[in-house]
């Protein structure tokens, strides 16, 4: 099978060499291969200035990342090579997790660009955000059922990423039938996922290592959980016997979910839902001198892209602040942010800068990222994303 | 109780009202308060260049960092200061850790600068690294046995700190009785440390948390343990269930106690000692083709200084290519540095290249860092130094 040449300018193919998968679309010699004569999703075969080839990819000439690299050798994206990279994907995770509960493909990083699995026991959830891999999504499901035979199979092709890639957005059960609430374990907890009406998968499965160290810390506390959507961290600290836990959300959905996390751990009378915007509510409560020994600050990305970090990061500042003065003297914190864009050493920063602000001390007594099954690839910055700290906040003394 | 001023120049009191603790020599005013006029050790009160106080410091004149802050108010480094501070230090781990062993004190962090102190159930073993705090040091030993009643103190008041600071170098057992080879448990592991005559207090609990998710990786294993030092990893391997685990040292006598690491998990028949340099040993191993299923690479601090960083990073980057070289198939990496002076990006890049250089694709499934007892300051970036990364190394496909 032989693909049609995508020539890269001169220099243009250190990047590739280095380990990355993305080609540029400034990066690509428009004169020896116009971009626009590609269509999106299209298959070609990178060849750089000498000529020399390196690999295949697909294509969009649509859109700023105008390739990503599928293989280094002349094996196409089809369904023999999904087989082989899902199976290496779950090698990875069943060594790590005795629960098959995970994610199963993290895009980039197990070599399948524009591709996200989420798995909960035999409930399969795909997540397309390219062209080049709704190309395939036929022989992704047919692959995942080589390997696995799912009960069920949900496209959650409603990424708003896809629009970029010109792909329409939708949500689509392809295979067997899917519950409003999908069971998964966590860290040894029940809980119930809305796989098919949740934020992203319905599941955010980074936080899987962040949450089990939260559990160490929480038994017979006070827990204020910001930005809970389902209860993540919520039903998990009441799991570990946290005395009372305070979700807090914007979306009464998510809350009703959240509660029932908490029913089905035979927590319901430690439950609290707090309906709302969480800086509103934050600065309410600290009017009202309200106290907690933990507070977990997990909000959604508040840096989408670059231009947004100056805005962004006041965003972090803010709750983070109210966070600290809303925890009881002796207090812990945790603080997660899942901007790429958010630099680790500037949300210290700004820990650092309220503990003084508020003439406390604070120390770091942890950090955590995203879990074993978001592997980071060594040469692909954005691979990277999750970070958390974990805080004792103490008075000055 | 009142001390002589140590005056700043103006504007530098910003990064102490930032957080950090450390005052350099080029910021006093040396016409107001004459560095030279101090005794090392001796205790000031810090004013700003318009004589607002900072606090209380000690100072040595004759050293780059010239004073540490003790307190922002006006509370002396005593006897009193001392048994407050520890033992805000102790809830931290108590918190933290089932069992009593662990790092106690860990200078700026727990606001002690100069002063480590690790605990072996009730031996404790005491590092001073500074002027300031070797004029308190009989409060140190008084404080201790106030809050802990220790069977044991020694001072391992060996560093190489010392003699930039004018300090002999000495160990001494100031109270009870220590045997060679003290007990601890990690991870609930029983292991023995030689605190009176091994590297820094002995034993190194920085590592805990990485050693415990090493654990899960190795059951079943052949496993390669490079600059094991007494076998902290290795043991720990062995008492998880490694098939066979290589310790390499370049100490005999190091090796002599990872032996008997080993035995006291009884797994002395699939312990193997390799005494030698780690790059010859590892060289060789290469020609001879040897594999092994996980390889940990914890080498000593390869760059002290930052003048060393080039030099040093070239050895980190060179014993992981050999390490990489060393691995089976699907092989486990577990890259560690201690080094202050590198930064994590670098080591992750190195890693990036040197799995690039051998045609294998890397996979970044976690990253540790230093344990809970080892809380980092979050106006101190000097006070964060361990970093370690989990790599899957996989045929390119």
């Amino acid at each position: 099978m032989t693909f049609k040449p995508l020539v890269l300018q001169a220099n243009a193919d250190r990047r590739l060499r280095a380990g990355h998968l993305w080609i540029y679309s400034n990066e690509v010699d428009n004169q020896r291969s116009p971009l626009k004569a590609f269509e999106p999703g299209e298959q070609v075969q990178v060849l750089n200035a000498r000529g020399k080839s390196l690999g295949l990819a697909y294509v969009n000439p649509n859109t700023l990342i105008c390739a990503r690299l599928i293989s280094r050798d002349d094996h196409p994206l089809d369904r023999s090579l999904l087989v082989h990279r899902i199976k290496v994907a779950a090698s990875l995770r069943e060594a790590q997790f005795d629960q098959p509960c995970y994610r199963l493909v993290f895009g980039d990083s197990d070599g399948l660009p524009g591709l996200v699995i989420d798995r909960f026991f035999d409930i399969f959830v795909v997540q397309i955000s390219t062209a080049g891999m709704e190309r395939v999504q036929d022989q992704v499901v047919d692959a995942l059922n080589k390997v696995f035979k799912p009960a069920a199979i949900v496209l959650r092709n409603d990424s708003k990423m896809r629009s970029i890639e010109g792909l329409e957005t939708y949500v689509e059960v392809v295979q067997g039938e899917v519950p409003e609430l999908v069971p998964l374990v966590e860290n040894g907890v029940q809980l119930l996922a809305p796989v098919l009406t949740g934020q992203k998968t319905g599941w955010f499965y980074d936080h899987r290592e962040n949450r089990a160290r939260m559990q160490t810390m929480v038994k017979g506390k006070r827990v204020l959980d910001l930005f809970s959507y389902v209860g993540g961290w919520g039903a998990q600290a009441l799991a570990a016997g946290a005395q009372e836990v305070f979700c807090l959300d914007a979306s009464a959905g998510a809350l009703e979910v959240a509660a029932e996390n908490a029913r089905i751990n035979d927590a319901e009378s430690r439950f609290r839902a707090l309906q709302g915007d969480a800086f509103d509510l934050c600065k309410a409560m600290v009017a009202e001198k309200e106290r907690f020994d933990v507070v977990i600050v997990d909000p959604p990305a508040f840096i989408q892209k670059r231009k947004d970090v100056k805005n962004g990061e006041r965003a972090y500042g803010r709750i983070n602040n109210f966070a600290m003065r809303l925890l009881a003297k002796d207090g812990m914190l945790v603080s997660a942010s899942c901007s790429m864009h958010l630099q680790r050493e500037r949300l210290v920063d700004m820990l650092r800068a309220n503990s003084r602000e508020l003439d406390r001390n604070a120390q770091i007594f942890a950090q955590g990222y995203q879990g074993a099954d978001h592997p980071i690839h060594p040469a692909i910055p954005e691979t990277e994303y999750l970070k958390a700290y974990f805080l004792r906040i103490l008075p000055a003394s």
